[in-house]
């Protein structure tokens, strides 16, 4: 299974039971050898956002979506441990405030878009917005559709105007869930981190899959594409979310900026 | 000629030298009365702009387009003296910052987009960026469509998540700038407005009406409808733009919130 692999093919039906959550095929017999190709995509990485921030023309945009515990919090620090932090933002978008319900459900994110040179991760996104309210009733299917369209064309704006755009959905199994809220509830350091609410989502877990598949299905685009990374597995996630972006900073053709003429030349008093 | 009569159909093409720019017959030959009739209005739209705060549903975005001199400024002072300043909002946009540029072009603009129960008033606007570029060439034919979808698409979201929109050009002769420009290099107490750069602007009347018609005639939606207001006689130009905006406000069929129940006969301790 190649990284490239994950993506949805724009205008298919996505069936995430047909898609596996299980990466271990990504990390192979080798463990050792997996960790040691993760530290190469962090230096890679590095290497990559300095140049977009040196060259300071493209943008890129990291969108993850997933099921509690899927890891979205632990892919941003594993894959983004030493790029320089001048270059990447990381916006968390949580239950919006009342200031935020008062506008559009973009205007919010699109005060984070990143700037040029920059590398902005949403952790949860607009897309929550045909999420929780679809699975909650509380927008209509009609009203849902409007909004992939909305949030294709904001998409496409972003992308045509220098964004490159990447979107992970981080790929668990419900048996996976359950192993991670039970060490959430029986291990002391990480007791404070469950709430009873997870069991409240957990027990609407078919309804949340199906709004996501249909999310994927219609709203993964040449422009800003979908990938449905397995996720059961840590190491194996972290491979390849890395690899993607790498491949998606490696396409932009990036280079240094041309010194100024003369530059090797100018004494230094 | 009835205010609504400057509304430019969608798909319609526009031709600035058939549309007029003299607005006396909108006055008409009792000028106290016409005075009396925007004192009306004021008061009327206050009365709305209380209504929209009070209902805290809907949003009223208003756009101001014109070449230098047609009174943008003076147009937001005089329909709006009156109305309670907590409920409205002036966004200026003048060159983008480094800042800016670094987003996309409507990033700045959305940000200042109205809150439920609020007026903002954009005094230039994202229209900006197809016009000084197109003129300037800095951007192709081709750039230019495409930014002409995207700001349709962007206004069809605003309109779709609950924000009426009304975008005027106000539409002044050439003969009307040039006095315009003389009187406030002739006035003490207009010199200060008086910049080279507007003559250099004026040389491009030319170029800058193609762009504004180009404009116009592809960006007037159902949702979001261009108004092309006579701008030589400014108590014309005044009551076309309050008359506009009054019948805007009006159909949104607003009402009071419902007092809480046994409101009335709560006693006051």
């Amino acid at each position: 299974m190649r990284p490239r692999d994950t993506r949805v093919k724009p205008r298919s039906h996505v069936s995430l039971e047909d898609v596996p959550t299980d990466g271990a095929p990504v990390v192979g017999k080798d463990k050792a050898a997996a960790i040691a190709r993760l530290d190469g995509y962090r230096v890679r990485l590095e290497e990559l956002q300095e140049l977009l921030y040196a060259e300071g023309k493209h943008r890129l945009l990291v969108v993850l979506q997933a099921m509690d515990t899927a890891g979205k919090d632990s892919t941003i620090r594993h894959v983004f441990r030493g790029v320089d932090p001048l270059g990447v933002r990381v916006a968390n978008f949580r239950a919006p405030s009342a200031q935020e319900l008062g506008r559009d459900y973009l205007w919010r994110v699109h005060a984070h878009v990143p700037a040029s040179g920059e590398i902005a991760i949403f952790n949860r996104s607009h897309y929550e917005d045909v999420l929780v309210p679809r699975v909650n009733g509380a927008i209509e299917r009609a009203e849902c559709e409007r909004r992939y369209r909305q949030i294709n064309d904001f998409e496409r704006m972003l992308s045509e105007t220098g964004t490159t755009i990447r979107k992970f959905y981080l790929h668990i199994s419900k048996d996976e869930q359950k192993k991670r809220l039970e060490a959430r509830r029986d291990t002391p350091t990480k007791r404070w981190k469950f709430q009873p609410g997870d069991l409240a989502v957990r027990a609407q877990w078919d309804d949340y899959r199906a709004a996501y598949e249909a999310v994927l299905s219609a709203t993964s685009t040449r422009h800003a594409p979908w990938h449905v990374v397995p996720a059961d597995d840590k190491l194996a996630r972290n491979l390849i979310v890395s690899a993607l972006l790498i491949e998606a900073l490696e396409g932009l053709d990036m280079r240094y900026p041309e010194p100024v003429a003369g530059a090797a030349r100018t004494p230094i008093i």
